[in-house]
């Protein structure tokens, strides 16, 4: 951490101030200018509290060299973070993992078609909104706890592991018998619910906020690892931006940029990002190009029936017709 | 609500479309141009999911016309909605509420010394956090259920009602007796705890996320007035934009845009929406120009020292001089 | 175009506004609800300035179904268009146009090293900046006319047509002999620069502006298409957002979207969008899967001497490897 | 200029990298922590193009410490730039400066009509745009030079001078008897066309881009003041974000922190910023209340007639009574 003390601080304030680093067990540098002393603290700066240092009034500007993640970084952890399911599913060990299903459970016919048109075509995990987070009250909100039971009823009957979002600590019970806990971008930093999903024994599926730097990402995930559990999947679902064609622009370079910095894998939900059915395909093989460890895909059988995002889904055969050329895309650009 | 149908629709699919909406009580009108059809939908609109007619086949564009809202609309509650505490504190009735107060609460001392001199100073609420959204798990996250009954020790010395924060369901039972429960930007979504605050009986100060949108704003309030609360201030503290110099950046046009569309009242953050101490006053100045019925300001009796957000708070006597200057300006600016 | 009309509108204001554009040769339906009445213009709305209609005091909203642009609009022009230069490159016809060289040209030797290595590993294009914008007075402007010379000794070495951009009308009699002129993002909207271009006959690469929309970007294709000159290149390079660890976010999405608004060729430049030379190598593979027909990309032969832009530099060496590794995974994926 | 190098970096290439700043009469400082290298730059750092610098091999991250501008800079020119027309109107004195007048002018009647209204009202300027930024071809382009003839006649009559918009360095010398110079937001990084301007003896009024920093914006008025014209007036126009409700989000606290970082006055543009003549008095208001030396605010006789922009036009009645209501404003806050 490099700070840059405004003119005019005296000596003994220096003093004083870097003491507390030092107590702290870190060693500090200086050095004098014209204008300015600059401060270099050097040992674990991530317990440092930059808003804290900011605001002290002989502070001009202050930077971290060091990432404030410790448990998230690749630094620190060099090999890929492989997560393995029981029934034998991995993301993360270089294979493509499919995740799809349809944005809300609706009934037992549909989720069960869907479940078991997506097992055909290769998915590994079947995904399903239960609790849905829907911006106007008056929208459709989820089947709730019947929702749930019928993610069960179809992983019965497919085999496929169930991923679905939680909205509430006060829901965590009821999330006990999933396979993967999805936290949805508007709760990235409801950290009280990152805290309890770091003492849970499922891995997490985080997505990234709408308007949340990758460093943000990766300290929701630190909250998450840093509670115990460190099965986190990290998911880039498009960012809020000035452009008014797609619901959010995917930001594609954050696949490469969480592989450098973190362990985690990565996955894209091209449905949400665009918000457009037409442009998964593309997307999806931006993704994969890209190095993404997998995609998770909206899929409805009867997209104009769907209660939330119909707008976004593609049909089982669409899908059926993607995942194909997914797989075979992945299989050829892994070769390169 | 406007749709434009895709072209091809055939008068089979539009008459089969149409239905469905006359059945939910719309009129349903409709012209035929060379190359589109244009439906018009006429009536309560607001139950009609736009996600759900997007989603369908046949439909190229829909619009809204009305807005997604209506508790929280002006046009069917044209008076402005005044909220009183019991102890006669007022927001939205003409006057100049100020909140001020610590980021967080730390001490017994800090709280009381500060609580006693932003009442001097005239502010009618104290803030201050016990629960502390931070992005770090590594941070200060705040003295919870302590930093609770400390404030209610300031309150008891001061009379000064209590404004502070909520970041979980879990937490609702702690903040029966607090006096406004504020709702954080990041906690704006977070849909499961805006209805709980809806069964309260209790003014929620609500703020914008920091990449929401007025109208997801003012849904966000609807979520709470659904529920039976309508008791809602509405506070706009900055959204994340390219700008780097301030931490975000103030959206003074919230305030007469929030005030033209809702009848609900609006307060500025300006020590969040900068996070620079020098600039809360001019900030402020605008505000109260631009017709904002009060402010949320951080003061600490020791910035310096502050456990989080210090680099934005103004010291008692700097609160002292800004509060004297903002009355008069406000009562300057109503003599208009 | 639909326009909704403020409640209280006449019968006789309706008449009056309807009849300018009856006028026009537009046709115009109506239909009246409980509380709005909403107009649609039926025929060539694009010549309709939505402005100006939106100023009527007797409009409330007003929506474009039709893309205000048409000479770059896929639906008038079917077909892709294709780019040929004399000596046989082609961009937009399915193959992988691959343009590099150095953000600016420097020196003889290292632009004609530049050329020779870039174009040994089949790039088809050389690109090289003798008028830099650059944010600073005091920053390095490029060589100028010296520049340009430099670039046409190159071609004459090499073969290479070149591509360098545009910063002035001043300047048009200095491009007279460049193979491609480049406009910058900062110079998307410099109407006055395209309409010129417009009487060119040359193509044109166009940058879309750091802040603009895709349908910005259409338009100002647009005006240089109107002009007569159908020759233009689509270039997206990364868009300003909030995120901080990259110069720019690339709009993978632009690709797809692009392709399909308008029938131009596509192409990405993964230098800019990023700043960070490992970045590149993914942004590529993603932009190809994306459906791209060209990469644009910086290579110097000494990066770290750079007179501007070097941090995101290639290497002639790794440019070599990358261009081996694009043409495999373009064959690969056309394939599927 | 703090740089902090990769790990690993040899002595001897810290000597060597050194060794150039210090033949450009820098001091170089360094320490050696752990794990990274920090070296420390003293003296004119302007002069360090960090773009250079990052492209090091060596170079981890670099960061600047003093500002880039320098002419624009309060810290080497504390005193107020106070502009001074030959008629004796000013800006930046502490006085409220109005500028008023059309989008476009379009007959002489309207022009002179307008002028006079909005002198009797109190402006000072008149503006009025001759040559018109439009986002596409088809849209009415301004009159031209027979715009500028009609301004000159207003003028005459009125003897309020002129601002009005230049597009194209083709177009200088139509603009030498014009009283102020303006360049617009789209043409911010215009250097070629800054470059012109810094050679004239003309204040120019520099609009604020739609994506574009306020060190960015303050390095465009570096261009033209390092060319020997130092009038520049500094005018903030709205910032492109997510929000769509309002076509711009003024971004207030630029008046601020430009008032702070720089000498140069600071206007507001409240027309542009919100597209909507309702906001255009709460902007106005919160623009003089945070310490704006002056707004530009488009005024129309006929706004449902205006050819541009008339959406957001103000009657000249309207203007009359917020101009009365503005300097009654100012005057009040000047007071305090």
């Amino acid at each position: 951490m490099i700070i840059v003390l405004k003119r005019g601080t005296t000596q003994d304030q220096i003093d004083a101030f870097s003491q507390q680093f030092i107590d702290r067990g870190l060693t500090v540098n200086s050095w004098h200018g014209t204008h300015e002393t600059v401060l270099g603290l050097l040992g674990d700066t991530s317990v440092i509290d930059i808003e804290y240092v900011q605001a002290q009034p002989i502070v001009y500007k202050v930077q971290r060299v060091q990432e404030p993640y410790k448990m998230a970084n690749r630094k620190f952890h060099p090999d890929d973070t492989v997560i393995t399911l029981p029934g034998g599913q991995t993301i993360g060990d270089g294979s493509l993992t499919l995740i799809a299903g349809p944005c809300s459970v609706e009934t037992e016919d549909q989720i069960c078609e869907v479940a078991s048109r997506v097992k055909a075509s290769g998915a590994q995990f079947l995904r399903g909104g239960a609790f849905k987070p829907r911006t106007s009250p008056y929208s459709f909100q989820g089947l709730g706890t019947t929702g749930l039971d019928l993610l069960k009823e179809a992983r019965a009957k497919t085999g496929l592991p169930i991923v679905t979002e939680i909205m509430s600590v006060a829901h965590l019970d009821l999330f006990r018998d999933v396979d993967i806990i999805q936290v949805g971008a508007r709760n990235m930093q409801n950290f009280e619910l990152l805290k309890q999903l770091g003492k849970m024994d499922k891995p997490i599926l985080l997505k990234r906020g709408l308007a949340n730097t990758l460093e943000e990402f990766l300290m929701s995930a630190e909250y998450i690892m840093s509670g115990g559990n460190e099965r986190v999947i990290l998911c880039e679902r498009g960012i809020r931006t000035f452009e008014t064609f797609t619901r959010n622009t995917l930001d594609i370079s954050a696949v490469p940029i969480l592989k450098k910095l973190s362990h985690l894998p990565v996955v894209i939900d091209p449905s949400h990002a665009a918000g457009i059915p037409w442009l998964v395909e593309p997307l999806s093989m931006a993704a994969i190009a890209a190095g993404a460890d997998g995609l998770i895909i909206e899929v409805h059988n009867n997209p104009a029936k769907a209660l939330s995002d119909g707008a976004q889904c593609l049909t089982p055969d669409q899908f059926d017709a993607l995942a194909k050329k997914l797989n075979t895309a992945h299989q050829a650009l892994k070769a390169l």
